[in-house]
């Protein structure tokens, strides 16, 4: 079902200043950056491997500033601090992935496919039947059409 | 610097159940379990994607589960509950990675490569310095020696 490790989604109180760090400390490079009001935050996601041709979409890191406080990354930073908020993965169909998994008892934050990152579409998994981590599907965007 | 997301390291209480759980909901297979007694953990490898012809290594998901309480993934459990524990990135060339990383300013947990799961050089960096995120740096084996 999983066809890669997509991103790792990381909760920063300053954006500049963690694209900053990464770009320089690690020498990735922002290949996108979007506010997402929905989901209540701005973000940049930097790119770490190309998706080879066996894996549509490479990997990323997403860096994730909440728009105030009352999102849920705001409330996440509030609680935990800066870190490691999800992790998202690829798959070929989120629809038919989202269906496959709540069959297995997994609950599910999202039960219908929303926007995401570059054009993606993707659903988020209940952390607390995952292990309590925050886990995303990603469908990448065809480049095909 | 970092050519792949190597793996994301989760702790969990129970590794037998966590990977039953993911084999099973997933559709992950392991390929690696071992005891690392200086790291204090019961561990497994799941493959998420292979390793293309450019990049050595692939992705997987890594299951901790503590030898005891008093190691630093049982530390972690006690005071955060099961999650993401730490995220590991591929390099070319650890020893020279921790290199430039140190000179950047950002404080090494390891000054020196040590072994990591499935016979890697790893080494890891203070997660103070990099966003409250516990980074470690993984050279995979060669195998054509």
């Amino acid at each position: 079902m999983f066809l890669r490790i997509d991103h790792v989604g990381i909760a920063c109180h300053n954006l500049e200043e963690s694209v900053a760090f990464y770009e320089s400390t690690f020498g990735l490079t922002v290949v996108s950056r979007e506010v997402n009001e929905e989901q209540g935050v701005r973000e940049a996601m930097l790119r770490v491997a190309d998706g080879g041709p066996a894996a549509l979409g490479g990997s990323y890191i997403q860096l994730l500033e909440p728009l105030s406080p009352e999102t849920a990354v705001g409330k996440f930073l509030a609680k935990r601090g800066e870190g490691v908020h999800h992790v998202g993965y690829g798959v070929a169909d989120v629809a038919g992935a989202l269906a496959e998994i709540e069959a297995k008892g997994v609950r599910l934050i999202d039960r219908r496919p929303r926007h995401g990152s570059m054009g993606a579409s993707i659903a988020f998994l209940h952390p607390k039947d995952v292990g309590g981590v925050l886990t995303e599907l990603v469908e990448a965007p065809r480049h095909d059409s």
